[in-house]
Formats: C-alpha cells, sequence, structure tokens
C-alpha cells in the first residue's frame, strides 16, 4: 500500500504548492521576512508605539456549495479575506497578515489554484500578506466535491485608537453600510428555500436580480477596509453583520443598560433577500437574524458624526438608534 | 422555513460558545486585553526589541476519525495546538496564542466541548492563550459523525534569534527526539492498511501495543517546547516530522548544495510503525516520507554541540548527518 492509494497524491500536492507560493508571494509586504515553505510565516511586527495584535477566525461555510455548483471557485478566496479584513477592522485594526485552510475530498489542482486566486487577490487589494495556509486532502471527511475554506487574520492597532464600545450613549445612530449580497452568512436556509423547496437552480433567471441566481448568491463578501478605516475616530463601535445578523451582532457590543434599535422601515432589502423570504414564507426575525439584508456593517457614533459619515459613505444611510435598555439589539 | 430546520442550531451553538468562553479564559495570558465574543481578539505584543511572528496553520487530518471510532474527543485539541507550537518552535518562536476552527455536520455540544478541553489544557501547558475560534455546522458538507479540526498559531521570537538553516555544513548532526506514536500524520494510510486491509479495528489487542490500537493510534502529539526551547542557541535547523516524514521536511531546510543523510539503522521505529509495515507490506521509502517512525524532530547541530543536546533531552540520539550534495534528504 502506498500513500497514494490511500487517496493522499503528495506530488501532485506538491505542484499545487509550487503555484500557491507564487500567489503568495505577489501579495507580500517588506514586513514579510520568510519565503513559503517554512514551518511558520515570519512577519516583522510595524513599527507603533504600543501594538495591539487583532486575530480572527472564520469560514465561508457552505457557500462553497454555491461554488461548486456554479464550477467558478475564484470568489469564494475573496469572501473569506474580506470577512476576515471586515472583522479586525470592528476593533479598529489594519490588516497585516492571512493564513487560508482549504479540506477537501478531491479537488483537482486546478480548482485549489483558482481559491488560492481569489485569496491573493482580496489580500493585494487589502494590503495584507497571504503568508500561508494549509491545503488537507481527506477523501474520507468530505463528500465528492465538496470543500471548506477557512481564514485566520492578524491584524494590528495602536493600544490607544482600539475601537472600544464602552461609550456607546443613548442618543447614538446606527449607521449601515451597504452589503453586495448575502456575503458569507445564511447559506444553508438560502439553499433549502431556494433550491429544495422553491426547486430553483443556479442558472434560473428571477425578476429583479442581474444574472442568474448563482450570480447573484455568489457575489463576493465587501471588504469595508478602505470606506471606514479613514472614518474610525469619528465612530464608536462597528458591527460586522454576520450569522446571527442585526441582533447578535450587534448586541455583542453593547455595554450594560444599552440597547439598540434597528428600524427595517429605514431601508429596503435587495431582492434576493426578499425572493428568499417570500419562498421560503421565512418570518421577518428570522431573516433579520440571518441575513445582512442588504446591509453588511453598522458603524454607531454620536448624532453629530452621522451626517460626515453619510457624506463618505456612498449608500450609507441611519437604520436604527442607540436606547437605554437591556433589551439588547432588536428590529422593528 | 427557520434556520434551525435548515441544520443550523443557532440557540445549541449558543449555549456551547458560553461553556468554550470559559475554558478560553483558563488559557489566558496577562497579554490578553480583550474577553471572549468580539469579532476579534486582542493581545498586545510582548516586549522585544525587534519582535517577529510567526504564524502557522494545520489541521489533525483524518485522526478526527480515529477520535470519532474511540468516541474519545479530547485528545485531537492536544494533537493541534501542539503540533502547531512544534511548527513554530523550528524558526525558535514561543506560541503567543492561537485559535481554533471546527467543522461538523451533527456534533453534540458536549462533544465540541470535549475537543476544546483537550486545545485549553495544551494551550496552558505550552503558555499559550486560546483566544478564539470558529465552530461551523455545515450538515450538507460533511458525512454524520465526522469533524474537521484546524488550529491557527502566533507565537514571536527576537530577530536576532530566529532559527535560520543557512549556516548548515557538512560534518553537522542530525539529532532526533523521540515521538509519542504517529502525532498526526499518516492516518489515510494507517486507517486504510489497520482497518480496512487487515480487518482490526480500534479495539484490537496487538502485541507490543499498550491497551488496545485505538489507543495507540490516538496518543497524542508531543509538544517538543519545553525540551528543545533552552537549546535553541545550540542548533542551527530545526525540522518537524509531520506529513513527508524525513524526506521533506528536512529538506526544506536544507541550503544549496547541502543535503542530509538519515540512517535507518540509528533507532527501531516502535511497535506502531512496524505493525503498519508488515500488514501494508509497504516499502521503507514511503514509511519514512509519510510517518514519524518514532522521531518527531530533528535538531540538526554542529558536532560540538550534541553532547549536551544528547544530554538534555531523553531518548534522543544521533539519526544522521549533514553532507554535501544536492539530493536533499535520504534516508538509507
Amino acid at each position: 500500500v502506498l500513500y497514494k492509494d490511500a487517496g493522499v497524491d503528495i506530488d501532485a500536492m506538491d505542484a499545487v504548492k509550487r503555484v500557491i507560493g507564487r500567489l503568495c508571494r505577489s501579495t507580500y509586504t517588506p514586513e514579510v521576512l520568510s519565503d513559503v515553505g517554512l514551518f511558520g510565516s515570519l512577519f516583522k511586527v510595524p513599527a507603533m508605539r504600543d501594538p495591539v495584535l487583532v486575530a480572527s477566525c472564520d469560514s465561508v461555510g457552505t457557500k462553497t456549495a454555491i461554488a461548486r455548483m456554479m464550477h467558478r471557485y475564484d470568489t469564494v478566496g475573496v469572501d473569506i479575506v474580506n470577512h476576515s479584513v471586515n472583522d479586525i477592522l470592528t476593533l479598529g485594526a489594519k490588516p497585516l497578515f492571512f493564513l487560508d485552510f482549504i479540506a477537501h475530498s478531491d479537488m483537482k489542482p486546478e480548482t485549489i489554484v483558482e481559491v488560492v486566486k481569489g485569496l491573493g487577490k482580496a489580500c493585494r487589494a487589502n494590503g495584507c500578506a497571504l503568508v500561508g495556509g494549509e491545503t488537507a486532502m481527506m477523501p474520507d471527511v468530505y463528500k465528492p466535491g465538496d470543500f471548506e475554506l477557512a481564514g485566520f487574520i492578524v491584524g494590528a492597532v495602536e493600544r490607544s485608537r482600539v475601537v472600544d464600545a464602552k461609550r456607546l450613549a443613548p442618543g447614538d445612530i446606527c449607521v449601515g453600510i451597504p452589503s453586495w449580497g448575502l456575503h458569507t452568512n445564511g447559506y444553508s436556509l438560502a439553499r433549502r428555500v431556494l433550491f429544495r423547496k422553491a426547486g430553483l437552480t443556479v442558472k434560473s433567471k428571477v425578476k429583479g436580480l442581474v444574472g442568474t441566481l448563482g450570480d447573484a448568491l455568489l457575489r463576493p463578501h465587501r471588504s469595508y477596509l478602505r470606506e471606514v478605516y479613514p472614518l474610525l475616530a469619528r465612530v464608536k463601535a462597528i458591527a460586522h453583520i454576520t450569522g446571527g445578523g442585526f441582533y447578535d451582532n450587534i448586541k455583542r457590543l453593547l455595554p450594560f443598560e444599552i440597547s439598540c434599535i434597528i428600524k427595517k422601515q429605514n431601508w429596503r432589502p435587495p431582492r434576493i433577500f426578499r425572493l428568499i423570504q417570500e419562498l421560503g414564507n421565512v418570518p421577518d426575525e428570522e431573516m433579520y437574524r440571518t441575513f445582512n439584508m442588504g446591509m453588511g456593517m453598522v458603524l454607531l457614533a454620536a448624532a453629530g458624526q452621522v451626517q460626515p459619515i453619510l457624506r463618505s459613505i456612498r449608500g450609507s444611510r441611519v437604520i436604527g438608534k442607540v436606547v437605554r435598555g437591556t433589551y439588547g439589539s432588536i428590529v422593528i
């Protein structure tokens, strides 16, 4: 018995690793001190007075199933990088480096390269170095064709500039910034409603959607770094609207006796969300607890800061307010 | 349709998250500046003159299948933490913090907690803070019962103390340090040979193995931090013997025109490796390319440093030498 017979082709993986190495190098910043191929990646801490590292881990979840159905693998890498960049941005951090984790049963080497192309593109766009990762071929664990993509990001922020929600006070305002689609959350529900219940496919054309249903579902997660980073001094807290929607992602930020009311009449969710809701007969609360409903990031700021924020970020709008109370974040 | 109907139970996951939060806090070091539950984890860079971060990502691979067969979930966390600690140790780094990624289809909350208990235990033992992670429930991607555990570690080292293999020279010596078993590599091959080909089970008793076959296969990955860290000034390079065995893991370190010869007669592989080889009729080269064969870490050092190293580390022994040549690392 050879290892290859056991379903693990080390030579094929080596070839992929070389291409991935070149893609990684295309993202390197001056702080990267090592080349690919060592047991770890060396990264110089940027010059700061009192640097704080901000780390986060996430996965694209079952959005990979949409990529598989569409035979399009170069966008999920953008999803996981941008998701991660947004997560640490909520604390004021700029990205430093990123590592990916791909697990699969039988992905073709070319397909893995497509995934890493997306990672590299998004890393370059965010000024983040793709310094490493791991590709695990696990034929017994994953169903054929399925794969998993997770990511780890580390960023840095001056300790004095960490975004700290403890200054939130009644009267503060919630500003929503548009998303590009579902981003990376709610795909289990979306697929169940659209494909299993309603019988649609990724090729279906639906009135009001640009392109096919698959195109709409695969639209990448947006990075808010460029728009939001210059405004950090104006905000008191930032929520990235991921799994848990407008409930959990805002609630986790709120100090004691501070609550938040999001008013859904303040914006109309894009067609893809209304489609899921209509076809699945999904209650409003479930929708706003699962999806970003068209607003992927919420900035919480003093009322006096709202106008400059609205002027700076295209499509942003007031969607709610901070109040006294202990009920967390609710959508009415 | 509710999200719960789609197979994702947010409430159950919230309960797990609270327990995981407590386990994480038990590992916190003074550098951890945030509590659990934010979008990212804050970590103060330790005071150093010129700190270099060392990052690595890995997974336990299909060792999770052994855990599932044994109904024992508290060791794979130890595996991934110790694997990661060893990876960055090869560059001279001490661990700072760790994040985990668990993906599964239908794991019970108690089972996830067992996995995180293992992570917490190993993090405490290595002085590493478990600052976060992600648990993804993906019923459509994973087969029932299967799960994946990946980890991401960041450590730090003074720039002047980065272990850099470029000083390796002919005449240097390879010192092997015993492993505790298969560690986290080669499980696809091991399972195929032992279970599918030879018809054994995790409950089988095999002469020469302590406990059952499952016990032997599940023995955790050893952390070499405590033994090796004090000796870093004595070594020129360190190889962590993971997938790729004594070939790829040493070769990746070697400077131009420097090669390495490992002599297998220098030690006798433990019973579990000999069992796999015998039952699977696996060629020697394949064994030494896939498994650690009883030596999980190799220190490469000048001849004059060998005696102090051998005296410091129980069970360590000379297993090979550095020579002039361009053939990489070979086992003879």
